[in-house]
């Protein structure tokens, strides 16, 4: 059960000026089940994406790198039901025979178009069912689809997610609004999701290509259910320009910090649903990690502590086990660690200190806190000044469930 | 259900000249439950040990490393149901005054005892039980208690695990005994363990130090259950010198072999041992992979399959799913592999090469190899000469089940 986690309004969902959106149904791994998404973007958008530090990455994953370097993106094709990964040669070429049918049916070069896929790894993407459905989803095209494209691009999710934030920009109304798909094989670098988040602002392209990678540092790249990292995983950006701001080019500016601001918090609301809605997920966890001496150390050790089975199952039992909280963060490999400095709090009870349990704890303090669905683990490393969060969530029979029958 | 694992022969354990065991119960956790081990060495016995790197130790961890810097080891103190763990300047107070207790008792220093212990992290050690159970537990010492010993050590063990091997080491016979516990929490450097091998062969100190850490990095260092490393792990070599062989002092020696090779024997089994017993296994799984520029390359790549819960449900379903076995391999953090050049049998079956399914590859293939209960995966690199070989069980239900519900 997602904890906390409702979908979306459909109202809530705003259209970004220069982006129309359509689905279609191709049958991939269901008949009937909305399996196609494809994005038009108006001329003049600036896009920008970051993708998977995978080495099996999948093929469209290799073709969004190929195609954003040419530049002068104008559609976007998501496919679900298939990764199109660990598929090779022919992988590539199926993967290039969609944009083509994409750049024919919409009048650009196959390099204005950016292919993404999710769902089983391994398994030929069946590219004639895919062209087939391009005609219907094409004539779908509107500006106000977010809400079903959220849908369309769910996998094993429960939930859909979708966020849109308005800011005002020189002037101007400037709306951002994100979708993401994710919920297992999440780990970052990334995770196995998808993210499109579109704003109407003029951004000068060197800002987009920044930001992009900012952005993914404090959402998506924060966010682990099972600590394994996907072939396929996406995160892009896209800035159709057609808000009528100055374009934004100074990233000391006001401008730019309001819109960054604007694109964080949709894209950490995205990143948090995708906890909320991890598989089997019955807790939310936030792992907060404090007192670094760079942030990557405190990323380190929340990550630890946020992929050990033990400490997530002890969380699915309600159970206060903090013994597993210190060895995660004992074996996190920070080797110089003092562990007489660490101290550790759940929720607002100091739980650990001085290399043990506080002499103020009570088992009662922290069974307390455990019965919340939502916990923050809070880690004071009391070395430096940096600090790092992660969210994730618990390791439940629901987990194994899922993951034991993904395919059947 | 520990996988193709059963508790070994009482008569199969063999007496090792020089040690002997006792064991009592102090009712740390329950009532009546054999949770004290004494192990008693003959003067002149040789012992070497290595520990967890994790930074939070437990307060034995420290008395052993600094005890082994004094030498002359005359006892072991092995307690199960408390860990010690997380327990600060109190849990080594504690863990010290049971080291005065025993070497009172025995008539040693008290640098000549190493204490051990394992259970809950994080709980104070209940000295005032151990200690009060040692004199039953030195009453109790024998030759022949290996056996009773396996049985009081264990935690979440379903199964005892011991071993033994007899050798002929210039013109005697040498017998090399070992017992180990831990099926959770396990994952190298080392695994939430404890292992005790012992060899009345005469072998000079500088060569127990290396042996112990050379059979270390082949048996306990290469077993993973869910890839977290405990604060108490522990691995000791004994070698009591009371065979009658002349000591062995040249590692390039056929004698030296000849040991090494029975200990390593030993030592592969308890390990191997471990991740039959995993918490919930249903499946034993052997992760062997070659063709690396180096062994670290392949231990890590061994270790990203073996702790990836999604390769893991995946095994629990006997599904073969081996786009996750490849992602496994994508994420390991081998930064320019060559995905092109991998080639993964499952068994004997070729399941993929150049980057994808192989092409004689099929699903009844994979599926009869699945449903066995024993597996290997075997990933080719094609990048070098070097081999790892990782050892490892499903994750199931079960997993959960004892995790959430350890301490209730």
């Amino acid at each position: 059960m997602p904890v906390n986690l409702v979908a979306p309004d459909p109202a809530s969902l705003l259209p970004v000026a220069g982006v129309r959106l359509g689905i279609a149904s191709a049958g991939i791994k269901k008949p009937g089940r909305r399996d196609i998404t494809l994005i038009e973007l108006a001329a003049g958008s600036r896009v920008a994406g970051v993708f998977t530090q995978n080495r099996f990455c999948a093929a469209p994953v290799t073709l969004c790198r190929e195609h954003l370097a040419h530049g002068g993106i104008r559609a976007l094709l998501i496919n679900t039901g298939n990764a199109n990964a660990g598929t090779g040669a022919e992988g590539i070429e199926r993967a290039r025979r969609s944009c083509d049918a994409v750049a024919a049916l919409m009048g650009c070069a196959p390099e204005a178009v950016l292919p993404f896929s999710t769902g089983v790894i391994l398994e030929p993407l069946p590219i004639d069912k895919i062209l087939s459905a391009l005609p219907a989803a094409r004539a779908d095209l509107a500006a106000d689809r977010w809400h079903d494209a959220a849908h369309a691009i769910m996998t094993t999710d429960i939930v859909a997610k979708g966020a849109s934030r308005q800011v005002r920009i020189d002037g101007r109304t400037v709306t951002v609004t994100g979708i993401a798909k994710g919920s297992g094989m999440i780990h970052p670098n990334m995770a196995t999701m998808l993210g499109f988040l579109a704003t109407d602002a003029a951004v000068a392209p060197a800002l987009v290509d920044s930001l992009v990678r900012e952005i993914a540092d404090v959402s998506f790249n924060c966010v682990t259910v099972d600590g394994d990292t996907s072939t396929n995983d996406s995160f892009v950006l896209i800035a159709t320009g057609q808000a009528g701001n100055a374009e934004i080019a100074d990233a000391g500016g006001a401008d730019y910090t309001a819109l960054k601001a604007a694109i964080a918090d949709v894209a950490i609301e995205l990143a948090q649903a995708m906890a909320r809605d991890g598989e089997g997920a019955t807790k939310f966890m936030t792992i907060a990690v404090e007192g670094g001496r760079d942030r990557a150390e405190c990323k380190q050790i929340a990550y630890a502590i946020a992929r050990s089975p033990l400490v997530k199952t002890a969380f699915f039992a309600s159970d206060p086990n903090l013994g597993r909280i210190l060895a995660a963060i004992g074996y996190a490999g920070v080797d110089d660690l003092d562990v007489d400095a660490v101290r550790v709090w759940l929720g607002d009870v100091l739980v650990a200190e001085h290399g043990g349990r506080a002499a103020s704890y009570t088992e009662a303090q922290g069974a307390a806190v455990m019965k919340e669905a939502e916990i923050l683990v809070r880690v004071v490393l009391g070395r430096g000044d940096a600090a790092a969060t992660v969210w994730t969530c618990d390791f439940s029979y629901d987990y194994v469930k899922i993951n034991a029958e993904y395919r059947s």
